[in-house]
């Protein structure tokens, strides 16, 4: 007999396909030798030359002046993008969940409020916002990946989605994430891979992969994922979007489930994804000037800081000191990530700014020590998951069904007693206050008269790797063990006459080898190349505003192909 | 041959008496059978006439501006105070660490400091600060009350003690903790018991029991402690001062060794003790000034808040209004502690603010789900500090060595596995949601447009119990649970008259008739009576102005012996 977990899936994956709109699905698509397919979407005859230039407006700021002024309905937009979604969809199987019904009833109500009232609702009125499918909405499924969690129907919002609705927006998909969410690609045996729209050969990145290559798509332009030890910044980088990853407890978590429940020290961080940076900020606003903290116990009460915003500490941005970490003595950035870092210093140099390099401190040690204190509940965690349907666990992103033990569910992963744990949190905190007198002391360095006042660094050593062979992630997660607020940005593409392969180098280590062994200009050329801007813990404020200066000073350059 | 432990403790209690200058100690005190000693220090011979002038001040900011003013000298004050901690701890065996040669020398530089440069070098300058003895002070022993830990001398101060030293402050005394610091009384083979100076048959709380027996006698005006359960306000209440618990977080805990390093969930939090309410306000400010978040990476990075301190968000303190816990469901407080809530309660309508009655909810559930927390790791992490010597674990505070198992260290506090801690987590997590929504429905009670500005309820069902007694703690604990910021404060003392035993009632629990079964008004006769005013996570600042708001009602309306 088949296993439970198989029927379910199938049940779920006819359900999602019941519940697209047959009319929205172009009748024919790209076939899978078409590897680039983000140019498809625009020329797609499924859309009206309104929906195009709706969805091709990338600044979330422009599109919510359009739907305040009431040039564009929120029943408008909200279809517009549905339409595209489910284009992407089909490109690159990046959605979990469609619920039409409830957000078109929604836009229907904000535009006759918007009439009625003559003001919006809220910042965000109108907006359709795309949910990484963690994020509990009422009444709709929330499966992370899980085959044995279809028929989970959520009894309330996520505090941050009753947040995001409160501002006006409409949540209106959510986005597919990797079985348990612990990997950064986005694969499982419930919905199966989602593929990186400039190459579908290579992985969207995870765990926030169906928003990375959804937003990538232009089918939303605004998203919410989660960063436990990259799951924003990689996906966002592999897709050539925005993303921040605050720190724990700014945003709220209450209804987001997932993986390592109750755990509490290095947890997932809610956070945005969006085609343009001013969308990161707008979301942040928005989200914090709901308080938050009055719905969530486990959010700080802090609300967005203007004047940290305007870089005060920072001074007032006029001359920043940013250091760039060019390797982490573990794995050596290809060369498309060090000529984006030459590329920014450069233009930094040029606008005013000074530029240090920095040295990482024991960033391998750091990376250890959060798996092992992960590992001493995963396993159990996960299996608990799957246990009742049979499901099997995952092993790794490279073939569809390869279930041997995994990293944070085989043996290894023992199931430790909580003394022992408590020993290595120990460990951490001591490990976390040497890296925080690290940064201090740069201020011998800087000339500024402050420390540094933001690094810079890529997210990955590479851009989006072949499915399966992401698995190095140090460059994302050592910010998440030490809990600083980080974004990310694109900066160019790879240029494969320009980022030819470099002669070997003197390996940090073996997986240093794989990634030198794994670069070849023609598989990654065209490919979206991101970089990182990380700050302080909850200085959100500071690195958006520090971003935006490294932004601009790109496009004044004229350097950038964004 | 006597275990190692015993003449380790041995050893120390020489050292310690050894450190104390011989003409410091008086040359007779009051035998056992004096209860209250606490008009003898002003009475003492080795005391001078200035020095009892100077140890008289109990407002902390009058005390800096003595010395700002250099009407009054470091060395002075410094000398002052340690002389009638000296004679505390002849009366109530309150101290562990005294280092009068480095303290002294520290005064004299500050003396020099000031008259050189014409000011002061910080908010503190001059201050003597007393220290629970779980801070380090470089070179000198942290013990916690473990005799196994004699010779543990520090590398390094404490980061809170870095940040006092830098706003001028002189570290000059470390106060007794009961063994393992996880009890509400002090005591333990090392040092024995601290008593209660308004009676010595009765405890001085726990764990920072110490500093409330030496700042009731005035030896020393400001103390640091920290606050797991109710270590800060127990003590505090006790003893009859004042005592702040914040959140976790807001102050710096690095350095600060203890039971449970590495536990994330419910954390000790340092806070100050001190003779006046202006003290905490003091220490707040200063601490924070120093912004130790760049000096201890768990600390959030929060400045003192004027704006919360004027009662932003609370009405500017025009009309509070404030709930009143009479009754926790579990153990009903004695009839001093209803007194002074009832007086309380009178003061605040007079002054015209709101007082409406706070419904506990599930209490008894978020006290015991703590414990099981805490015991999942804690008799290892206890036992692991007493093992290499052989010293016993104390299973309570009524005998001098009832050393069987004790309630962190016995079988039932099994080690547990680390996904257990997890899923007990995660259902706190959602507990704290519960009673996060509790309140602010409360908005629809109060009249003010506002939910609750704060809870007023006591921090222990009783006045100092008689040593061994003290096992009640949900008064205090249960705000831990709930990470709540919460001050106490002195209200009355009791008075065997009108304090009279009332008939028994329907008890909620066992537990509930032990405690009415303890009250006996001639035995708690003249002790202190304080109370508790809680707030929300991280709002110091409006928890001390509105503790300020009441305490200017009970003295305004003259009714409060203090």
């Amino acid at each position: 007999m088949e296993p439970k977990w198989k029927s379910l899936a199938a049940e779920k994956r006819q359900r999602l396909a019941d519940a697209i709109p047959k009319e929205w699905v172009p009748s024919s698509i790209p076939g899978p030798q078409e590897l680039d397919v983000t140019a498809f979407p625009k020329q797609s005859r499924t859309l009206s030359g309104k929906e195009v230039k709706i969805t091709e407006v990338t600044d979330v700021n422009a599109l919510l002046k359009k739907l305040a002024m009431a040039e564009w309905s929120a029943v408008e937009v909200t279809t517009a993008f549905y339409k595209r979604a489910i284009i992407a969809h089909q490109l690159t199987n990046c959605l979990t969940e469609v619920f039409v019904e409830t957000a078109l009833a929604r836009a229907a109500a904000l535009d006759q409020y918007l009439k009625t009232n003559g003001k919006v609702i809220g910042p965000l009125h109108g907006l359709p916002i795309s949910l990484k499918d963690m994020f509990n909405v009422k009444g709709v499924e929330t499966t992370v990946g899980y085959a044995s969690w279809v028929g989970k129907y959520a009894q309330e919002d996520a505090v941050i989605v009753e947040a995001l609705i409160e501002c006006g927006a409409i949540p209106y998909v959510k986005t597919s994430v990797p079985q348990s969410a612990m990997w950064t690609e986005t694969h499982n045996l419930l919905f199966g891979r989602t593929l990186n729209p400039y190459n579908r050969s290579l992985t969207s990145g995870g765990s926030s992969g169906g928003e990375g290559a959804l937003i990538a798509l232009k089918g939303s332009v605004l998203g919410v994922g989660t960063d436990l030890g990259g799951s924003i910044r990689i996906p966002a980088v592999y897709n050539g979007i925005y993303g921040l990853k605050p720190s724990y407890h700014r945003l709220p978590i209450h209804g987001c489930v997932g993986p390592l429940e109750g755990h509490d020290y290095m947890l997932a961080a809610p956070g945005p994804l969006s085609s343009s940076l001013s969308g990161l900020k707008t979301f942040m606003q928005a989200v914090l000037g709901t308080q938050p903290w009055l719905k969530d116990p486990s959010v700080v009460p802090m609300e967005w800081r203007e004047r940290l915003y305007a870089l005060e500490g920072h001074g007032r941005g006029k001359q920043l000191c940013f250091a760039i970490m060019w390797d982490d003595d573990m794995v050596k950035p290809h060369p498309p990530l060090l000529r984006a870092l030459q590329m920014t210093k450069d233009v930094l140099r040029a606008a005013g700014h000074k530029v240090i390099d920095w040295q990482p401190l024991h960033h391998h040690d750091f990376v250890r020590l959060a798996n092992s204190i992960w590992r001493t509940g995963s396993r159990r965690d996960i299996q608990s998951h799957v246990a009742e349907h049979g499901e099997p666990l995952l092993s790794g992103m490279g073939l569809d069904e390869d279930t041997s033990p995994g990293f944070f569910t085989g043996d290894d992963a023992k199931d430790a007693h909580v003394y022992e744990l408590w020993q290595m949190q120990k460990k951490l905190f001591n490990m976390r206050k040497a890296y925080l007198e690290h940064w201090q002391k740069t201020v011998n360095q800087t000339g500024t008269g402050r420390p540094v006042d933001a690094i810079i660094c890529p997210a990955s050593a590479s851009v989006a790797a072949p499915h399966g062979q992401n698995q190095y992630v140090n460059y994302t997660m050592v910010w998440n063990t030490l809990d600083y607020a980080a974004a990310v940005f694109p900066v160019t593409k790879v240029d494969a006459q320009v980022d030819v392969k470099s002669p070997p180098h003197h390996f940090h280590s073996s997986i240093d080898k794989v990634y030198y062994e794994m670069y070849d200009p023609k598989v990654f050329n065209g490919m979206p190349v991101g970089l990182q801007l990380v700050g302080r813990p909850l200085e959100e404020e500071a690195v958006l505003a520090m971003t935006e200066v490294v932004v601009e000073a790109l496009k004044n350059a004229g350097k950038a192909r964004l």
